[in-house]
């Protein structure tokens, strides 16, 4: 089968390697969307991110979706010609942390595109099938290679256990805090305010169901949130943009008792943060780290419609334009490339 | 200033008082539209609710909006001319519930149209200005009375803990369990099965957004949640209904680990109860009294239009034919009649 | 290697069985200690306990301890000689419950003594050293065995949400109660009362540190729980005894917004229960289930003295007397039976 | 009656004011007993904290007990003679967080010894009867006095959501830190670590029941959590220092998905935060500001011995030199100074 294997910074390699035989539990996947993240982008430009380093030639891509070629000894509830999207991580399931619930946070876990473990800018991938959905009529592979970037907006609205009626900061408007503003509305958020420096994602943001917007670039974000919430600040804050000055201002702009929960990592090791505002507000400051147990909820939204993924992809391009693809993922006002694999 | 008062059960009789005036803190309200409530015609019909009996006249009515005619000393924030939606417990702030933020359950409250305190059937209304809530343009005073059902919906949605993506029987399709319907879809509920023996109130049910119904005069409720969700038990309900046999099938139809919450009072005192299965299964089985915290929230979700209240009502009548309208509104297809009081 | 085996109600029957070889994961363990759980002692009377039939000779026991004889390969933190206890259930760690993080409601888990999977009255014991725990020098695996009972107390106390200060009923002094009073005040209760019918279990349960006892034969619980809550009601409520009436007295001793847990199996199929105090109350009524991630905390308690096991402990036979241990435990004043097994 | 007042900093007045009446619903309290706080040294130095300034004569003091001296029209449950002790804050009761339950966070509150409101440092002070507690008969006043900072510890004890077993950090030795380890015991933690820069606060911690003690002036912190966890960080960090690099560390030598709350205000505008750890561990990161709902379970805790408070106390001195003992509370190795009014 044909793989795309990245062998140094900025290098992609086409390959063929044999096509996987699905052990038993596991599937054999035909793969035929697979979506670009940022993580992507970051190896293929720097070969790490942070302790993480592709030593050996490594297969990226962790946004996948396909088709069920194959079947594993002891697999039910799949068929040949199944469609089905791939969630990334597969945990222990028996550490202090798998067992609590928390499998996110499992250290042992296998996850697609971490070096060592390859990821599925390949045209066959076995998995386990106890992590793959299959995807109903009204889903199309594209969309729901789309889950996995879902997941991790709805990951966040858990996390900011955000209520009936909360107003809502989304600071960034990249494909986490795009499909985080979806993942909210669809959670009952009263009010979305998003932030960003580039304005034609806000415009995104705006045609997205954003209840208003605000260029940081131009604007006080204090000034828009004092207007946004008649000076009691927002409930919430999501922040997935990962810049300093955002992560710095969300104490700043969250009511007394709310919640920020931050999901952007940073290119700073620290930030300088007003604690004393944290204690003073007594404030819930989280992490959400990718995400556990979201995966049905994921695709149950896009069955009935209540979240639109696919308007998030600026273009699509072939598996073997991958290096092409890449490319243009960096550009500063797009926000999801999609490549198509196979056929 | 006219008002309609029981007198005894079956008797409406339409007086004079003085109008009142707003004390320190308080609002004037004209009142404008008054939904009428199951408890209203309860005390219509028996005179009494439990323990609480009407002995002297008493004004019904609980579901309330109108425009503010006068401001208390004091008060700020609204003005003569802003139309409003009242809150109709006024709880004391400073017993051992209040203070933990739960002042539906304060043992003090005083609460429209539960004897000794008068209700809202009269041209005007003198109320605490910290339990009126200004309706924005497009929240008519119509739809705003609404807001004491939809705040009950979204307290039962909240004691529920919906989360994006699961799945609801709403056992009861009168008004409570119509905007339960609303109000769980608006918190991310991904699937919602209505359950009632009244055809007509299911085809509303299902013109609401319901994703499926069952009638359980004539189908077995356990098949339909097996349909529904393929053998595993829906992961919430809410019982609207009051009817024993619905309270006594939701353990059944809960999966492992579900929750049920129960709104409806039963005419029953006790009711038979698997309480191994609530054991077996680990369910949480869970009271919905009234609601706390939820006016600012029903206005918000009126205001973006992710609920709409008013298709849940029948028929209006004027404050001069409320004997009429308490006798149309016992009719088993009537899910709501509304109330229009003044010019 | 010995082993006990009932073969139909009332038979134990002593048996030569190969020692089993610990399989990769797993420890075998050399039995020291066995508790007397009463479902052992229902499945020794009645042969099944609801749709759990005995029909193959099954070895109970599932409160056990002991000392590590080999170990397994692959595992690590083990060595022979060590002493543990052994959580009895192994779920599947993968179905939707286990990812959640409630593995103690997984379909699939292989549970001790519950057929068709045998448990510990056996010379040696072949179990998944994810769920072995080590025990301290100065816990004795005569302790250890019961980290089993006192895991279903840690787990309903949690169920519960016990703070800092609650007032505490605990109905039943069986060795569930009574470990359920000593988690409690572990976990901070201001004040426990313990009901049962038995004067010598209350008197034992009042030596363990209850605040107060209730002897529901000649008192009425109502009258103590208002005496001992200033006419408050009580905060939780745990019920460990399975009494049909002591289950319905939940709802009314509680305080409104309290919460009520169950553990005890009743009889009956049905329980008469006033729901509409439920809504009224506004209640949380809930199961709790065997236990979760519990064991690690029961050894910690065990370890720092925060609670006394052994008390419960009304006398110890050898594995060769099981049917003379098993006769005695069904005394009504008996607490808990211990068993030893081996030299 | 006798006060002292702060009329500049490092300046008290011994005044003669007017014995205040009762209002309705107050009680008149005879002072005993008040301790001093760190914030009240903090006025007394600085004359301001943050932007409460001290601009007329200022009753400093806000952890009070006494004896009731006379009773308010419509008080009931008090007479005069009964010892107890005051909850220092008044919330409004009506805005949103006090309605939510979190009344700590009203931005309303009357509280002692925040400028303009006055504090205990008097010989008598009027109270909301609602926030007095009477005290048990073997609870002096003394360590009544204490229940205030023994309700910070207890408060930031829940925010953190100890459970039974959790290894908890706790940040710093002085008066709040040292009643942190003692209510976090009393929830149930399994271990307890407290650190420190001065030894003698360390050795009185370890008197107190900590499980181990570090210097952190002469040691790792990162090591010795290792050492304590077997390398795997705490369930939970309770930061009672303030200092900024103790807040620093926080997020290093937590677990992941573990807690840290902060209670100690930093005298740096801004700390140096790894958010992306908070990030990668799925930390909750959390303010906690004063108290709510404590001080019934404060009590309590005193009534049944589980917390020993007047440990904490290293001298006790009449109000009349009251200068001296503020000179003292502000040597290093002092952790609490007690006041004694009246005869």
């Amino acid at each position: 089968m044909q793989t795309v294997e990245l062998t140094e910074p900025g290098v992609f390699e086409h390959r063929e390697r044999d096509r996987p035989d699905p052990e038993p539990g596991e599937l054999l996947v035909r793969t035929t969307h697979v979506g670009i993240c940022g993580s992507d982008v970051h190896y293929y430009e720097h070969g790490r991110i942070g302790d993480y380093v592709v030593e050996d030639p490594l297969i990226l891509g962790h946004e996948s979706a396909g088709e069920v070629a194959a079947v594993g000894e002891g697999v039910t509830g799949f068929e040949p010609g199944d469609e089905v999207t791939l969630e990334p991580g597969v945990p222990c399931g028996e550490c202090a942390r798998c067992r609590a619930g928390e499998y996110n946070l499992c250290p042992d876990v296998e996850f697609m595109a971490t070096p060592p473990d390859h990821g599925a800018f390949a045209e066959y991938v076995a998995w386990d099938a106890d992590f793959a959905y299959r995807l109903p009529e009204n889903v199309s592979t594209r969309a729901g290679a789309l889950c996995e970037p879902l997941s991790v907006a709805i990951h966040a609205t858990r996390r900011a256990d955000v209520e009936l009626g909360d107003s809502v900061l989304v600071s960034g408007a990249g494909p986490i805090g795009m499909l985080v503003g979806e993942a909210v509305r669809a959670a009952g958020a009263g009010s979305v305010l998003v932030s960003d420096v580039v304005g034609t994602k806000l415009e995104r943001a705006e045609a997205y169901g954003a209840t208003a917007t605000v260029n940081v670039a131009d604007e006080s974000l204090a000034e828009a949130v004092d207007d946004f919430t008649d000076g009691e600040g927002v409930d919430v804050v999501i922040e997935a943009s990962g810049a300093a000055a955002s992560i710095e201002s969300t104490v700043d702009v969250v009511r007394r008792g709310g919640t920020v929960v931050c999901i952007g990592l940073s290119a700073e090791d620290e930030i300088p943060v007003e604690t004393n505002e944290i204690v003073d507000k007594e404030l819930d400051f989280k992490g959400s780290f990718r995400f556990r147990n979201t995966y049905d909820d994921a695709v149950s939204l896009l069955e009935r419609g209540a979240v639109d993924v696919e308007r998030i992809i600026d273009f699509e391009m072939p598996m073997s334009d991958l290096t092409a693809a890449f490319e243009r993922a960096t550009e500063p006002d797009v926000v999801k490339g999609m490549v198509t694999v196979g056929e």
